[in-house]
């Protein structure tokens, strides 16, 4: 019997209309599609009528469905919310399809890095303003914090995965930035019912966040005020 | 009169199929479409018969010619190599027009930033091998160097428009790096004849480039021994 495949496909960030035309293709031609909480629904949309449609429960048994399905021959989607490869599990996945003897692709997706901010009005990078992007995960594995001693003190920073531990990272951010500087807080980005709020650093610890959610701080922010509601 | 309107489209880093629904959507519905020649050429394929399709030669007629056709009452689609909002003059174009009173909107696209590495078979992140990403532009506004001193000493790190001033940018990344951490050069990444060659900092101002580029150093680029040719 022939041996599946394995298609990690960048669903985009949110917005269903972000996912690409390569993406869509392998959606309508799965077998199987395997998707999560994060992904924007709609995008089931393209399967065929025949294609079986997974829901996965728990990131733990992500692997073995993958296989199961790719050892009976299928071609197997497996939706991530925006980029496969940027701080989530897709090149683990990857690696451990392949060292089992299947065939795994990637197709990029729109990342939420820089998505989520223009969908705010706030380009990462401007002439003047900032030549330097550096993206971080507020959580990162094993549920460890980030070390925030690593962070650059100049340019645009973008910290994802910011949820319930918010007052721990507040508190690491706080170590190498200033107590006033503004930090632009964007929940559930770039779905409709986004949420963008905007606090000084020594305030972030008493927002409230009840889904998604991601931080930018540096000068590109106040671009925001010329950009917002029309981008 | 009406007056028009502007949108800046990621086109997606090269690959043509790597442009996002959202993005098809506004090609298809163009009264004229800016292109450049960095634009994936098969994209136009998805305009109207009616729209007109216009080559920009220099980047200091951009803004004269899509306020143009703006006043025109046209719907005007400016298509952006990657994503507009990243180390490109997309910021800058959407707040001249829009303080000019042009409505103008921001399509995000797939970055190179994300997607080369992951058609060269790197992912920017790894669990216990890099938590952070930082991206530059080697040569920023005015055609300046980057200081390569802002640049941290930790994670994954990604430098755009490496061309013709290889050989400084090198000088500046020894100033940072060990001479002999590895570097991966990218040309004509996620197009079909992309190139990937691999050196030590100390040789990388030796290697000739030819087409647009992008370096990725840090500890990820060795997945590439397990994600190569299979991503």
């Amino acid at each position: 019997m022939n041996k599946g495949k394995v298609i990690l496909v960048g669903a985009g960030p949110g917005d269903p209309e972000l996912i690409t035309l390569k993406g869509v293709k392998y959606v309508k031609s799965a077998d199987v599609i395997v998707y999560d909480k994060l992904t924007p629904r709609s995008v089931l949309s393209y399967a065929k009528p025949s294609c079986i449609i997974e829901y996965l429960r728990s990131d733990d048994s992500e692997i073995d469905i993958l296989k199961k399905y790719a050892l009976m021959g299928k071609l197997v989607v497996r939706l991530k919310n925006g980029d496969p490869y940027i701080f989530g599990r897709g090149g683990k996945i990857c690696i451990t399809l392949i060292s089992d003897g299947i065939e795994c692709e990637v197709v990029p997706g729109v990342s939420s890095i820089t998505s989520v901010p223009a969908y705010a009005g706030i380009p990462l990078t401007f002439p003047k303003i900032s030549d330097m992007i550096t993206v971080i995960s507020g959580v990162t594995e094993g549920g460890k914090l980030f070390n925030f001693q690593k962070i650059p003190d100049d340019g645009t920073l973008v910290v994802l995965m910011v949820g319930k531990r918010l007052e721990e990272i507040s508190k690491g951010l706080l170590a190498k930035r200033g107590p006033s500087e503004e930090v632009v807080v964007i929940e559930k980005g770039t779905y409709e019912d986004q949420r963008v709020s905007i606090v000084k650093l020594k305030e972030l610890s008493e927002i409230k966040l009840t889904s998604p959610s991601m931080l930018v701080m540096g000068n590109v922010m106040k671009l925001r005020n010329f950009l917002w509601k029309l981008s």
